[in-house]
């Protein structure tokens, strides 16, 4: 087969290292003999408009700067391809020359790369399809975790300690909503940063778990009750034991005007807006008299804070994204994936596995990390995490 | 005037830097010949309850600690006193020997140190009183700008940076609500990571201009048919010709559930909830057909995020608290201040003003510092606000 162009694309929500894949890739395509390295603006899209970037020629300053810059620096896009969508894109790789595919995302891009691999062995084109894994909800299979992840950990651990010091100044009930829709990693995150028991957050609700009112609300009593004050952590996927959001729950039975807000496609949309903690905090507000309840969704912020990067996530999302051209050069298509090494010190190595194995699926907290008598978290998911942020300093708290 | 005890407490919402000034003024205290140093636990609650905590013993390392934490270390209050508070307290000062007051917060905390020099003045007890200042809101008369402000507005430009490189990686009309009920500093801070034009925020309402709602819409919608995207930045007090909240009257008039939530005093709430970024982007949604928008409300991690602190503004805030027990050896009362010298690099000096001057009042951004002609800052803002930062580094953006 000959070595053709290489092109690569980013797809789905960004992270804050997000581009350092991007960068990794480059500086490794380079050096390999492709006959061209090209980017495509927005993902899939601009594959199939043929809106493509020359990243051949990038400088050193351009490539720091790139990498050090969050959200996808070749734009990203929500695509899921159409079978017409793959044809297309096989069509226009073959005319232009491009044997070489790389998406950077999470299992819809891997899912994508499957797809692009399986539409070329059809009409006999030879190609290689790369996925890179990225995502700061942390819920890809095979892999130790997610580029992403321990930046978003890392900002959310940060915030909750600064909001927690905030919460014993002036005392109350804050509830904190976080992304992750299906799983709860971001949220777990929240406890990262606490030096002793009643530091917050004091309860952590993730989507692994059953969400129900009255527990919630005895929960957060109790806490309140028993320190003057409360700090919550919150996934904006919490739901019924039928799997409906509870945003979409509540809307119905309430017919409250606060909630339930759905996207152009019809989902609730649960990031971009504020409805699920506003909700809670009328909830709490009516359940407790006289506390001051209040709630913040901690929003884009997870995904795009440039200024408070995990290094060591920031150095593995750049190693994933240099693996996938090394891969490339020995097998035909693959998800790239990091591997816990179980040494002393906290090390990941890069490997890659089969992309029918990432494609479509998610990864929940496994129970282990959960624990079982109350909303909160294990010391075993506080091993696992703590190294993918960097290491988060404690606080000190002296007299409050 | 026997030399007497010295006491401080914090008031008003906590900022990132808040403790640099208690670390300052300790440091200072110890050294001075006060009889003790003592602190109040929630400010002026905390000295009715007499509940003190001696500082005069810490460590260096427990000073450091402090220091790098945000909000309040001695717990804050929000508390104006009665008449009887102020007679109560010099009583209490009096019968401990406490003859040094020192109050970290806003104009309140200045009103405050005012009333109780002339509460003391009054019942004949020799005693000073001094404020040390502090807000993210940077609202105080006199000063420069208020320490806590050059975090925030670090926190603030550096959140925009990464939220402006996501919307334009999945492109949509972003709004992002920032504190600041009076005055627009905080908001005004969005446009200070800005590397060219076409970087977001595109527009930036403050309360120091009427909102009204048919323009906003307008404006946005110009934006994003230009280019294809629209990022906004909003202060939490936008108001009508009136003075009335948007919020209150957007409540009144659509008698929206969304809308107009009150705290237990009975003023609508403006904090701790996603309701004005939610109604904004229903009205934008109704307005722009298609459009993917969403709303971000920034809240509490604007004034509690530790991990993004300036220098400048923590070198500062420890300035202040050391240079108020300066000031306490040479007149018997005042508030410290910020003096701007206008030298080739930036630096500011420390001296102090009458309490009077600074008490009560609030300093709305001046007109110079706005663009008579659409809702943006002038380059005088910028050049006024980014020393206080620490600077920010420009981000790339070459494709997309």
């Amino acid at each position: 087969m000959p070595k053709g162009k290489a092109i690569i694309g980013q797809s789905g929500g960004p992270t804050a290292v997000i581009n350092k894949s991007l960068v990794g890739f480059i500086k490794e395509a380079v050096q390999a003999d492709f006959d061209q390295v090209i980017g495509a603006r927005h993902g899939l899209q601009g594959m199939l408009k043929k809106d493509f970037v020359d990243l051949s020629s990038l400088n050193e300053s351009q490539l720091y700067g790139i990498g050090k810059t969050p959200a996808a620096a070749l734009g990203s896009v929500r695509k899921k391809p159409t079978d017409k969508d793959i044809e297309q894109l096989v069509e226009i790789f073959e005319q232009e020359g491009i044997r070489n595919f790389f998406y950077i995302g999470g299992n819809d891009s891997a899912e994508t790369a499957n797809l692009v691999s399986e539409g070329a062995k059809k009409i006999g084109y030879e190609m290689k399809a790369f996925h890179i894994p990225k995502t700061i909800d942390n819920d890809l299979l095979e892999t130790d975790h997610c580029p992403g992840y321990g930046s978003a950990a890392r900002f959310v651990a940060h915030a909750f300690q600064g909001d927690d010091a905030d919460n014993r100044s002036l005392k109350g009930i804050k509830i904190n909503v976080l992304m992750g829709r299906h799983a709860g990693w971001l949220t777990a995150a929240s406890t990262l940063g606490k030096s002793n028991e009643n530091d917050g957050p004091h309860l952590v609700y993730v989507p692994e778990k059953v969400f129900k009112i009255e527990n919630f609300l005895k929960e957060v009593k109790e806490v309140y009750d028993s320190l003057g004050r409360c700090v919550v952590a919150v996934s904006e996927g919490i739901h019924n034991e039928n799997g409906e959001y509870f945003l979409q729950t509540y809307a119905k039975e309430s017919g409250s005007g606060l909630a339930g807000k759905k996207d152009s496609h019809g989902n609730v949309q649960l990031s971009g807006s504020g409805a699920l903690g506003d909700t809670l905090t009328n909830l709490v507000s009516e359940h407790i008299d006289g506390a001051r309840v209040r709630a913040d969704t901690f929003g884009y912020l997870q995904r795009s804070f440039l200024a408070d990067v995990s290094e060591v996530d920031a150095e593995e999302a750049e190693r994933v994204g240099q693996y996938a051209v090394v891969a490339s050069q020995e097998r035909d298509s693959g998800s790239v994936v990091l591997k816990r090494q179980f040494s002393e010190k906290y090390f990941c190595d890069v490997d890659v596995v089969d992309l029918h194995k990432v494609a479509k699926h998610t990864k929940d907290m496994p129970p282990e990390f959960l624990d079982e008598t109350k909303p909160y978290v294990t010391n075993d998911f506080f091993e696992y995490a703590m190294p993918l942020t960097g290491g988060i300093e404690p606080k000190t708290q002296l007299f409050v």
